[in-house]
């Protein structure tokens, strides 16, 4: 690391000390860690908080010192009174590095928590301790089953990072990636970032050969400059989805009061974004939306889509929200149409682009051809709704898949699906359910127009960037 | 009618004629009416088709003119080589008004298609009968049980009319409108509106005593200053909301292949939304959001929203959503703060605005009213988890609810929720739920930051104009 601090060995623990967990919390970090595949100690001198914690198997010491093993990973969630004191055993202790979910630091704007930030920062500083923190949740590592919140999901490896400076982000991000499909290798929450903050993450994982693509929640840097030479670097490498939270005044305002950021102003991202390559997004959802395409897409360029599934109005609809978010829709050449027309029903179905199947299901598979051998569509889209759930219709759904899974093996192009519902709320499970099919046949399902298309262009715009760099 | 065509019988049926009903749809329209509260007659000359309708328990005629009673709507589902001689039958009849479900006419763009089109188009001119259609669904009356759907909803009295060129968006509004708690007296398909089209249905139903609130989807007009002078009656007398389809280029060609509408230019439309005061949309279920908080705020101006319940990540996120639609997001009065210091806990939660209540839950009244009784603060904004369902979450909920209520009760300004999940499909029913309970006591919920405050920025614009008249 540019800055001296070892994040190995904090970030890949074998073993684990939670200090000061309590009841009223309902002891989060130490159950949070039961799909812990190292050792968990607790450190708690409080004697009314020390049988919980034995009920929950984990062995509890009164000073960390007396801790009889070596602790990869410390995490503190002390009162802010004591934390300077626990940092000293901590650093006493030789651990490989600490989480500190203690907050009331610079984020409370109140002299106290400055001073006090000073002197932690100070000390980890001295000690080149890698500190992650405060007013933080620290590392979720499914594969090595850390978590931060005990519904988190553990037990698999995956290969996209998160680096947030909100620790409600970083839980929120994990279970959306979890539940579209996107396998998070490691989320880090790290608050106010009082020693390692953005650039150091960004520089650590843009050499993490396990990580493929970084996702990242900004609202505040410390140094421009390096954070801008990490993100460039990194971006090179792979591909780096970030939301900078605070852009507009009113959100500025509110990241001082959360992790006591200064927010920067919008031009100046613009350009980070446009320099870069970096993938703006401003949402996690929007952001798990963008990974899915990175994971599901082959690399494509072009923004000319084909469109199907639809209705009439649906088809307008679809050509308006991918014409609006940057992609185009354009008409199918003269020699596609000749093809279309040779068996398509003329009757109350359309064969342009978007093409409205009608009752042409039949002839699917040949549909999507012509769309896919078209010159000037470069991906597929088809509209794949949900469905009542009865016998004809999961049979009319089977069909669709199997044309979609065809046309993903012929065309070599990024096919993708729109699973909108006119009840989203009550079909969302079935909608969950359908997504999870499309995706193990390498099909990139979104639930509004909206979501597919800007996810889309956004991934299109890397590509584009990337083409930039390459030619 | 300016026109001279009399809608109110074939609106409010006490009989309706099914002509052509067939197998190779499941009989689905003689189905669709297994729930009208009057008499169901079915004309169907085919003798292979007369069993599986008589075992439906309706009537059938080989002929419209031996049906023994008088119709009051009769929907036509015939190929289209038949159309012709039906609608001579419907109007030997003397029947009240058709829909025509048939499909085939100019919207294929062939020479046939427009002969046929122009034939029944004079016919029923000559005979002065309303006829929806055709390439339409043609009417929905859930309080008389008329559907165009089977799984659609009846037996209520609404208050929403959706009038609408689109048979799919028709049936996709009734099931969102229903699923979101807004009510519909009536949705009209029309397609192709050879005869009554959206100029035509506006002006019945800004005159429509039971109709508060008009909603559309739009393709083309067949006269733009008649359908502008319709667009500002309506809207002066009652919401009028508006999705205009095929605004892009590619949309626009995919409206003449449906409903063989010309969509005219983005430019016109601005206007046209600017100076009558029509609330524009581009989606159903953003129709439904803007009519669900017409519905549910009171009248209110001013744009300062009040934000509150969400981690710190999250309160940036929402004052950022909120600013970039239009909101504003102000900071609070000293005096707001001297009042939310006094008794707030400092360390880990902020009192801004976004209010972040950290563990200050229970005194969520208060800070609701501090933000409620500020003067800057316009209308009221909670973020409201659906949670996990275990028995804490439970009492966090009502709790929040309960403190919801009072707000609602006391401050007479718009309450909203934002019920947004990190895992959205899989929370979907739970949303819902929650979606409900919120509704019963006033307050209206969004699923995401961004279709919230895009709702309340486009309500507020409508008051605003509605300020703008009455000035």
């Amino acid at each position: 690391m540019a800055l001296g601090y070892d994040l190995e060995r904090m970030l890949n623990p074998r073993t684990v000390a939670v200090i000061g967990d309590a009841k009223v919390r309902n002891y989060r970090w130490i159950r949070s860690l039961s799909t812990f595949t190292g050792k968990v100690y607790s450190v708690q001198i409080d004697p009314k908080e020390i049988p919980g914690i034995e009920e929950l198997g984990v062995p509890n010491y009164t000073s960390l010192l007396e801790v009889p093993d070596e602790i990869d990973y410390a995490l503190v969630a002390v009162p802010r009174v004591a934390a300077a004191v626990v940092l000293r055993d901590c650093i006493a202790k030789g651990v490989g590095g600490v989480g500190m979910f203690t907050s009331g630091f610079a984020e409370t704007d109140t002299e106290e928590g400055r001073a006090q930030q000073q002197r932690i920062t100070e000390m980890a500083r001295e000690a080149k301790l890698p500190l992650i923190g405060p007013n933080c949740m620290g590392l979720y590592h499914p594969g090595l089953g850390v978590r931060f919140m005990e519904n988190q999901p553990a037990g698999f490896e995956g290969d996209v990072t998160f680096l947030s400076q909100s620790g409600g982000h970083a839980v929120d991000f994990s279970m959306a990636a979890h539940a579209s499909g996107v396998p998070v290798r490691m989320a880090i929450s790290f608050g106010n970032g009082v020693i390692l903050e953005n650039a150091d993450y960004l520089e650590y994982f843009a050499l993490d050969e396990a990580t493929r693509y970084i996702a990242m929640y900004v609202e505040g840097l410390r140094d421009g400059p390096r954070f801008f030479a990490a993100l460039r670097e990194a971006a090179r490498r792979k591909p780096v989805v970030l939301w900078k939270g605070g852009l507009t005044d009113a959100g500025g305002r509110a990241t001082s009061s959360h992790t006591a950021s200064l927010a920067g102003a919008a031009e100046v991202w613009d350009a980070v974004f446009r320099q870069t390559g970096a993938i703006p997004v401003t949402s996690v959802l929007e952001m798990v939306d963008v990974l899915k395409g990175l994971r599901l897409w082959p690399r494509f360029s072009g923004n000319g889509v084909g469109l199907t599934g639809g209705s009439g109005g649906q088809s307008v609809a679809m050509a308006d929200v991918f014409s609006r978010a940057g992609m185009r829709v354009p008409a199918l050449s003269e020699a596609s149409r000749e093809r279309l027309a040779s068996w398509f029903s003329l009757v109350g179905a359309s064969f342009n682009n978007p093409v409205d199947m009608g009752s042409n299901r039949s002839e699917m598979d040949t549909i999507l051809d012509v769309l896919a051998e078209d010159p000037s569509i470069d991906s597929l889209v088809m509209q794949v709704r949900p469905g009542s759930g009865d016998a004809a219709d999961q049979e009319r759904l089977d069909g669709q898949l199997a044309a979609l899974k065809r046309l993903r093996e012929r065309s070599g192009k990024p096919v993708s699906a729109l699973t909108s519902s006119s009840m989203p709320l009550e079909d969302g499970p079935a909608v969950a359910d359908l997504d999870g099919r499309l995706r193990e046949i390498g099909v990139a399902a979104y639930p509004t127009y909206e979501r597919a298309a800007i996810a889309m262009r956004k991934v299109l715009n890397y590509y584009e960037f990337r083409d930039s760099l390459e030619g």
